[in-house]
């Protein structure tokens, strides 16, 4: 059922030329939408413009069916790449994971609390040791174990699932797997990592044990959209923790959890709020 | 002689309404204006609309001159509140300060190397320690001892320079004295402080020998428009470093004036950049 | 069962005077201790001299037992304050709580992962709607609803509880009943609290109202050891976060869950490796 | 002349053993020594001993001459790498720098407040812009052009005025040439170099582009020890600022001024003060 409070967000990008944000407004005017939020961005180097923009439904004079053919003529005049979404509009999802609890526990109770509007539908873990988190809320949990041997074969299988379950939105929780090309290019901006480092620092495999032995004094975590270039894909959040001498491995890693917790549900959040803008390999987070 | 390459900037406050967004980005488009910014928030508490655009003035089909007279009709429609800004018109600007340089050098050095756009006429003083400064950077300096008993002549004497000079900004770079109400009137949201801590923790004096008595962990600089209440105007910037039972006061001042100087010079830089709207007691920074 | 990797350790104070250090770390190297950490502070203007020592008990001359029993006459000679401590002698511990569940879950799933070693007995609430968390981690709950005229019958009531499972730590992970003196008397530097704000600021209720309305550019958390004085006892640790006009008080308290979570975390895991020393009303945190 | 209050500093590495501690205070206490400060580190990887002394030579049995001579038996029997220094022995000092001024004025100026206890002889450059601000601080200027084809040569001149000055200390405060391995060599964890980039990312030249093609969310800055393989060398120092997609190439360097003088600052000090201890390619920093 809809929510009565929804808002309409248009997502868009183009090249940039004189009087795109005023005629976009002025759409919205017209219909007589209230503006919740709009902002734009021009980088001068790409000549492109990329622009946010929310209204409440609540008295637009269109319904939801009408927005996106009344809005295209001008899209195709002013020659723009937009996505149109709706904030009840909850994406149906899915958390892949390995063994770490963490991101996993932290994603789960933060989608309980209310702060992030994605409908969960199914944990697929090449582990069975996260069940009981999974069954505590009450969510599916599919164990899907992976070799060397078995790998191309499983992640097709876990593709037929995700399909079969119409999932829209993937979180990697700290799954330790690497996703085939053809498995990330089905879902492009639609797949979220969180890798525990400060990228491009410590690319690839143990970046706490490469951070310890490089004697860094902050670590970092970095969340991004998966590409299929291995985390090199457009970074949506990063953040840092200090760390002496006096570190080991260990506490990198322990220190290192709090923050891929915390940059991981950030990225998600502004992910579903539709915040997010992917352009080259760059993002534009309207917060 | 105006800058080629400048821009006009609007700074408006007015009571939310539909249509804002729209009704003021068209004013600008339709007289040809490329908007390189525009960023608005709305207070819903206070139910108040907030905005600041910017555009180009190469091209603009108004003159300076004009623009004033031809967004009167709408403001006055819209009922803004609204102030009317050029990139290059750089304001006559005065530097209060006694004895600590660090500020001082640090708001001159990046004067000189073009990070702040003010127009810097004078440095007052109540002691002739920072002469030497001055003269390095070839502006006017003036000694206003006050005592006790002269304060209240040696501000009016102030004053008097300050109109003077035609002085329409005014920064207090650690300047140890509380200037009063009258002064204060006279330059509404045109004097920014730096107070060495985090407000409204440790207002008035020895900030540093109040924190280090109560064993915070973190260190703060707040700056902020100067109002008649001591340390309670409009913040703009605020920022914390991180400190330990192992800090003597000593070491907290040590650690305290290189955040000071960033935090008064964010704050001074986005004033003259003209992205501070202050409406209650509070900043919209647009940033 | 004693681990066999176990340590000890020695949190001293006294006033300051020469040798010290050398004193006790000799009395550890004569039998045969290997020092795993050894710290000290001296508060210059207290005149004070703080200690933290830890050695392996593997090797060391002396049973736990006899360990006490040898350094009283060099702490008698020296005129110390001292604590002996095992790494493996685990606190009976309680978790008050109210409504707010995020620094329950966030406490009891790093207790999972091994990062906290308490041994939680009961988590004791004034309502019942938290009890499901205590079930998924199997540790007690016990509800005491607390009114205006119940308040101190009850606490009586928690009071007796605490003492029959010999509690010795209690962490109030957001419990928002203010304690009686003699509540907070009975356990000197073992109940730590999570407030939310940057204390001194926003001491008291709604703190996070109190920032929005003061317009703050970060808001803050900080753990400190409850004293009779509402928000005025030692503090352990602190940490900010950013926020801006945008942010709603919604939003601050959002973002200030993530703040409170950690700043606790932190606090209880340093308490918990005894790596904190109360003094006057100021804490050493030897890390 | 000596400095009345000056203290003595012992910087230790060894191989792990039982003892280290207490043998090493028990030195200093036996000699009537005051101990101000001592901190060790244990490596547990690499099996290494890593300690700071510091105690008051006022008092102290032995004169300055006489420490070297009696430390060295107890050094020997616990095979100790260990150097000693005195807290009023200011190294001799010199600064390269090229055309960017924001780190050689803020050295100078903390210089100048009594922050950084050097003996700045010379600043050296390969341009003649930032003569004005040598002569301001009173401080000898030379300039060293150099040209692909000179480079050797110029760095043969540079070299030997350093020798003819007899300086122990060299900071790069954004030097832009490449030093040679021998040049490195010939002061072996003495001179300090600041990049302008989280290290080990965006290594080499033009970090600021390189971290706005990434698309980063942070920017960093790293001061390190110079040694033959570029930006490599041990970390002393390392902070960040947030950064977002508004940020241009130039506000990325106008944001960054700010890391790169604080972390070189930090770095300088902690060298001064000799809290810096080197192992392998590591740091302990005795903070």
């Amino acid at each position: 059922m809809p929510d009565p409070k929804a808002s309409a967000v248009l997502l868009i990008s183009s090249p940039d030329q004189r009087g795109l944000v005023a005629r976009i407004t002025d759409f919205v005017f017209r219909r007589n939408g209230n503006i919740l939020h709009s902002d734009e961005h021009i980088d001068d180097e790409a000549g492109l413009f990329l622009m946010r923009i929310e209204w409440d439904l609540a008295g637009f004079a269109l319904g939801r069916d009408e927005i996106r053919h009344a809005f295209e003529p001008l899209a195709q005049e002013l020659k723009l790449n937009w996505e149109l979404r709706f904030s009840d509009e909850v994406p149906r999802s899915a958390i892949l994971v390995s063994k770490y609890d963490h991101c996993l526990y932290d994603i789960l109770f933060r989608h309980r609390s209310g702060e992030l509007k994605a409908d969960f539908r199914v944990i697929i873990s090449n582990h069975p040791d996260l069940r009981h988190l999974a069954e505590y809320f009450g969510i599916e949990f599919l164990v899907v174990p992976v070799t060397k041997e078995t790998k191309a074969a499983q992640e097709a299988l876990i593709i037929t699932e995700l399909r079969r379950q119409e999932i829209e939105f993937i979180v990697l929780a700290r799954y330790m797997q690497i996703l085939t090309a053809d498995f990330v290019n089905a879902y492009p901006n639609r797949i979220i990592n969180i890798h525990h480092s400060f990228l491009p620092a410590f690319a690839g495999s143990q970046p706490y044990h490469q951070a310890h032995r490089r004697g860094v004094k902050l670590i970092g975590a970095t969340s991004h959209y998966v590409t299929a270039d291995l985390d090199a894909g457009p970074i949506i959040e990063q953040d840092v923790v200090r760390v002496s001498h006096r570190d080991s491995v260990e506490s990198l890693v322990r220190k290192g959890r709090d923050l891929e917790k915390v940059v991981l549900a950030r990225a998600v959040r502004l992910h579903l709020e539709n915040r997010v803008l992917v352009y080259g390999n760059k993002t534009v987070v309207f917060d």
